[in-house]
């Protein structure tokens, strides 16, 4: 045997870019001679408990399986919500039994926070007992909001996906001479960065007349005071609104507007419903049009509008991982760093876990206006770039062809 | 003058490919020396009637604005919801004096089922009056429900939509471990085209696992037991529904989920969102995930994921109208006449209008399953070629760049 094993998971929700890291990772592993064996655990650190290891490099064969993967969106090896307990010992040393029984000397985790937590803390353990095993965390999430990095892989593609439906969204809506108001509701709980994604929809049109992000306390009556005033002027009003608006008091707004269902349950509608209440309920003006629409699971897994941009740093973010644990680093996470808007010139970095984990960046609130309801020049300039190029995944009559691992061949430690 | 002046209008919802279908008229109509000006109607008949017509071959001046105008979606010329009064000879009088006014000799409506009824009704007052304008219909609409013509432009593009987009939600479904359904809610009042068309996304999967069709009487016990029966083989189940799904009663299914809002209005949370409370209420499987997605305009305006047959085919049906007025046509429709599936081979007609005007085309019966939850081959063979190729709009930055009327600049007929 040539070298040890490596293995790599993938952890948090989907995006279109994610598959992209691995495939950057198995690229530059299957070319290294101190990696032996590339392996998957299927379902993040809840399948590898589970030994749910398959062997990447006996599936990986031909260009065409790695274009292939570099297009597919969400999870190629699957995802899940385990958090790894912080401090139990025995799960630790139960991480630490598999690796040694596998031969594996390079571990690599794929997502966001969270993540970048559980790898930082797999490190120090490795440490501390003297053990071999590299731990490195590559960056993935829509909602952009790990620190150190100037953005993350998988969110130039869920805001590419955001700013062309809403120009699309837009034109849909001024057919009819009527007025009307829809409001788009954009996934971000904390960070409102895909919501603000949405005004590079403006280079076709006005929409969106309105952003609404979570770092600023959502107002009810500047809004229907807003959305009256723009009426005045515009006939069709498109609104763009983070899922995790809160009104001063911190509470969710979309926790406002429960309705029950036929069964009699609460149901939560979404934000984007609470505020089509709250503009029907207090405008009145004839024949208003009034439309929520949730992007929903489309935003991250449309890998038909990925940025050709994104999933470039994103193959890029997991080949340089396995090229940093080659030299020795551990502990780290790979990350952009921005030089240039225009030019978009960028480096890329391997930052050490303890300035990243459990971190949050939100929007700076320079780049968002006075008023809260709408971003800077500064904050465009910055999107720009990310959603540039579009990403040409394989299609066959028309329709995208997607790679699949066979999550069902489970290797067998004995036998390495 | 060489001739008399031509006038196009659009009607109906919007759809991607609506405006390829005006491409292809203008692009014929400033080729023949027949055809003197080329007007638009802004916003219908309803637009039409006031007066609000621009010159298009003065805005429609380069190559790439016949490109960019092809892969623009919904309406250029807007839309209305105005139904001509069927008995009232004033309108048809005002009409009839609009057009001699603006010396108009041929005029084109492209819309669905209404809009042939219009263009009919207006062909015979002409004829009853002895005036020699020529009407002629252009098909549109993303329903396919159109009698006559194999297939309707607009639906290739949503049919394409749909497809791809259900097999992204499917993959993002897959990634965790726990047992979900997901319930995607398709548009389709009546006829159940483009929920049939999610078939297609089974080339990536086995989603959908069930479609639910107007066409079919739905029953919420044998739902259930579907589902449930489902659930014991597959962890992730995809359900394809159409909007206008009703129960045996004739009732439509949407409407029996009427919900509160938070000021206390009832609203309409969709048919994906009833079908959600009944698996809620009816399945206790221990984390179950549920969720309903409604693809709402984008399925209709998403003209990232436009059909290049489609496209193709809604630009030669503008085009061939305007050959076929030219030839003399009138009270008659462009329609795709089908003669093989594979290859795929069709030839154009120009159909009387008598037989189409009014005229619903639902689902054939033998082409959904005896239980009703799903189409046949047949259907899929079908659908494939409808969907085929990725048109290629032009892109800046990563976004669409779309065309835009000038609808202030509107024509002064005592100038002509």
């Amino acid at each position: 045997m040539a070298g040890k094993n490596m293995i790599i998971a993938q952890s948090g929700g989907p995006s279109s870019a994610i598959n992209a890291s691995i495939a950057g990772a198995i690229a530059r592993a299957m070319a290294s001679d101190k990696i032996d064996k590339v392996f998957g655990a299927i379902n993040g650190m809840q399948g590898f408990l589970d030994r749910k290891i398959i062997d990447i490099s006996d599936q990986m064969r031909t260009s065409e399986d790695f274009e292939l993967l570099i297009h597919t969106p969400a999870q190629a090896l699957g995802s899940s919500r385990y958090k790894l307990p912080k401090d139990s010992v025995e799960t630790y040393e139960q991480i630490l039994a598999i690796l040694k029984a596998y031969n594996i000397g390079y571990f690599f985790y794929n997502g966001g926070n969270d993540s970048m937590d559980t790898v930082s803390r797999l490190a120090a353990f490795f440490k501390e007992r003297g053990e071999d095993i590299i731990a490195v965390g590559i960056p993935k999430t829509i909602d952009n909001d790990l620190v150190e990095t100037d953005h993350t892989p998988g969110f130039g593609s869920a805001a590419r996906y955001v700013a062309a439906s809403i120009a699309e969204v837009y034109l849909d809506t001024i057919v009819y001479p009527i007025p009307a108001v829809t409001i788009v509701e954009v996934m971000g709980r904390n960070a409102g960065w895909l919501t603000a994604a949405s005004a590079l929809a403006r280079k076709n049109g006005s929409a969106p007349h309105l952003i609404y992000l979570p770092e600023v306390a959502f107002k009810p009556d500047d809004f229907i005071k807003k959305v009256r005033s723009l009426l005045e002027t515009e006939k069709h009003i498109v609104i763009a609104v983070s899922e995790g608006i809160r009104t001063e008091d911190g509470a969710y707004l979309a926790d406002t507007g429960a309705a029950e269902d036929m069964f009699g349950h609460k149901t939560l509608g979404g934000v984007a419903t609470v505020l089509e209440s709250m503009i029907k309920e207090s405008i009145k003006i004839e024949k208003l049009k009034t439309r929520a629409i949730q992007f929903s699971t489309l935003q991250r897994a449309a890998a038909h509008m990925a940025s050709d941009t994104d999933l470039k740093e994103s193959y890029e973010c997991g080949y340089r991982a396995v090229e940093a644990a080659l030299e020795g680093s551990t502990d780290v996470m790979i990350t952009i760093q921005r030089t240039s808007d225009e030019p978009y010139l960028t480096y890329f970095a391997a930052s050490p876990l303890a300035g990243i984990a459990n971190k949050e960046k939100k929007i700076p609130l320079e780049w968002i206006t006075k008023d809260g309801d709408d971003v800077t020049d500064e904050m465009v300039r910055y999107l720009k770039p990310l959603v540039r190029g579009a990403a040409t995944e394989k299609m066959v009559d028309g329709l995208p062809v997607f790679f699949k691992f066979d999550r069902t061949k489970l290797v067998d430690p004995t036998a390495l």
